[in-house]
């Protein structure tokens, strides 16, 4: 019996050989080499998870509500998962005159798994979808491994991070796309956008026919201002899947536990939710310690979450305020999410041509770590996470500033 | 602005219209329709989830486990899982000469998204891969929604269930097949295979340098006659993918907290890991809170493992006692797993040509409720769920008797 083993077809499947997450690939293979200035305290903007961070740490009661009736969570639970729970998202994103149902409720692994499911469900290799730029990456990575063909459109630089909308229709009109992504609040600018806003956005998706897919992650993460808008509710009757669940609402990411919610005629969408139920059997439900509890934990991430956002609000305003007068920078107008952008002006600083150098540079002489808008499908920006401590904030507002006024032409003052 | 709704291309993706789960169809559109003879008390041998039987709850210690340090389950883990956790798996596995690495270890949301991250790494579409005959039936779904052919080899009926192992040997030969499924201890079958039979399965693995997918997810669930044997352990520099995880081992399938294990020389399998990677990333790891505590979890799971096993074997034993000389049935040698088979001699038996129609009768004249082997695809048996009281079972082997003896071709005595 041959013992050779050469075993030369062992090679992962072709969409395995696609599809590189870009943030990853930036740690891995570029933040990883560059040189920081470590006579300077390290000050991080990169890393979005809350509850890494000290002053967003959950209350014990979050950890009290999982620990209750364990036992429930033992058994295996429908594919879409538990019924009561997903009843519960049905109500909570019905309207008086839309009253959504469980089976228009799925349960997921979290947001990133809702994506994928949707991705998987409403496109074939070769098909276009419509995407943010800037957006978060995930769903390049995505279309990249199945083969899908990515159409950005435009957000508005440096205000309210709106969509174009002239800029959206052409592109409605010519790409053929299967479902138009859109990202409320936003990641990576933490722009919040206006009900009027968002019913231009529907008008469009109307008359072009094409079902949106609403990334609503950060919906409860708004700014005192401001109200949570879900697109859904604002024309239910029209296919939308809104994506949302337990990760960012609650600050409880590691648990895995999202959803997606159906909104349309159910003669429209009917196919696609069984589409959906199909590959729920394969990928089954989230776990269900989580899964059970999503009413309890939703409802005091609303509660809490007002609190917290007072926080991340006043941590935005600091910045703005510390950053006022520094030239060749625009802050995005932000109002919500976990995120600040800050949009660079390269005809105004030396020798920087692009959102990684301006972010390496800034790593290698202040180490202060941001990521460069290249991530995010946008190269004139850079990316702040506004969760770190307000001596931090300081800190870096001194040092950024600094930092800029060395690499600003100033006139007849050239270096 | 056009609102013509007609919205005729949203339509779910090919693959999606592709895969019907069998189980989930049978139970929805046949045994829906059935009816069963309700002068008399309900049996069901067909759940496969421990959690729901009363002798089979789990201790309160486990609940206790999962309720410790909840505060650590908030955080986002890596990709493939905790490394602590994933460490913990890949020590389980190695033995004195192969020592896994934590990199080795994969963490997944359970069996079932085990095995579809393999299937999408393994294969791509048109590819042909081996399946026992009988096996659980999610393999086929999912093969069918990614367009990969099956091509069944045959288990030995009535016996311990080993693999015919010429049928695989020609099969292997011709099949080109991308990977061996092979699934010990058994479901349906509940067979547990000898150290022997698995190398012989290797040595024609490595003959025709085919890798092994081995489904164990029953691997701690074996009678108290048997040592639990873990196919990659017997040789792990060939590539072997071993799937196994909390759910049964510890009968928590709520949790969908499982793994990966990769045997194989790196040269070999790098590729395949890197593939994996990449999945992860899209999906993200299992929910925290059951993922770090999978030392604890499963530890705890070896422990009363064991107890439970005795229980589940003098279930096993009463029914074979209590079945002993029935007429036109043979037992499948169950030694581990939650199951037993019952082979069926069709000649012996009026006007039943398959095991629908069989378990069809069963649950219209007696209430009993087992599944046909058709699910399983092999049409010559029925299959039981051994976890039910023994009042239960009692019951269910005087009536089954009763039952087999009515149906029962007597010579000269015919209806």
């Amino acid at each position: 019996m041959s013992t050779a083993q050469t075993w030369n077809d062992i090679l992962p499947s072709e969409e395995c050989t696609r599809g590189k997450n870009p943030i990853r690939a930036y740690v891995e293979n570029v933040l990883s080499k560059a040189k920081p200035n470590l006579q300077k305290k390290k000050i991080t903007f990169t890393l979005g998870d809350p509850a890494v961070y000290p002053e967003f740490q959950v209350e014990h009661s979050v950890a009290d509500i999982i620990s209750q009736d364990v036992e429930k969570s033992l058994q295996l639970q429908e594919p879409e998962g538990p019924l009561a729970s997903r009843q519960y998202v049905a109500n909570i994103y019905s309207t008086d005159q839309w009253k959504l149902k469980a089976d228009d409720v799925f349960l997921t692994m979290g947001g990133s798994s809702s994506l994928w499911l949707l991705l998987n469900v409403l496109t074939n290799p070769g098909d276009n979808i419509l995407v943010p730029s800037p957006g978060f990456p995930l769903i390049f990575a995505m279309a990249e491994n199945r083969n899908v063909n990515l159409v950005s459109y435009e957000l508005q630089s440096g205000e309210d991070g709106y969509i174009d909308l002239e800029d959206l229709e052409a592109k409605l009109q010519t790409s053929n796309a299967k479902f138009l992504l859109v990202n409320n609040p936003s990641n990576p600018l933490g722009t919040v956008w206006s009900e009027e806003h968002i019913r231009d956005i529907l008008a469009l998706a109307r008359k072009y026919q094409v079902p949106i897919v609403a990334d609503e992650m950060y919906e409860l993460l708004v700014f005192g201002s401001c109200q949570p808008i879900c697109i859904g509710k604002l024309s239910p009757s029209q296919p939308i899947f809104v994506i949302s669940g337990l990760s960012k609402a609650c600050f409880v990411p590691g648990w895995r536990c999202g959803w997606i919610v159906c909104y349309g005629k159910q003669e429209i969408i009917s196919e696609v939710k069984k589409g959906l139920k199909k590959l729920c059997q394969f990928y089954r439900h989230p776990n269900a310690v989580a899964a059970l509890k999503v009413p309890e934990v939703f409802e005091m991430g609303k509660k809490f979450g007002k609190e917290r956002m007072l926080l991340v609000e006043r941590k935005a305003k600091l910045i703005k305020e510390k950053l006022r007068g520094v030239q060749g920078i625009t802050l995005y107008n932000t109002k919500g999410a976990l995120y600040l952008s800050i949009f660079l002006d390269f005809s105004k600083f030396k020798n920087i041509e692009n959102s990684q150098q301006f972010a390496l540079k800034l790593f290698e002489e202040e180490n202060i770590n941001v990521l460069p808008g290249s991530l995010f499908y946008k190269d004139n920006m850079i990316r702040l996470v506004i969760l770190c401590s307000d001596d931090d904030i300081d800190d870096f507002a001194t040092r950024f500033k600094e930092f800029c006024e060395r690499l600003l032409i100033v006139e007849n003052n050239n270096a």
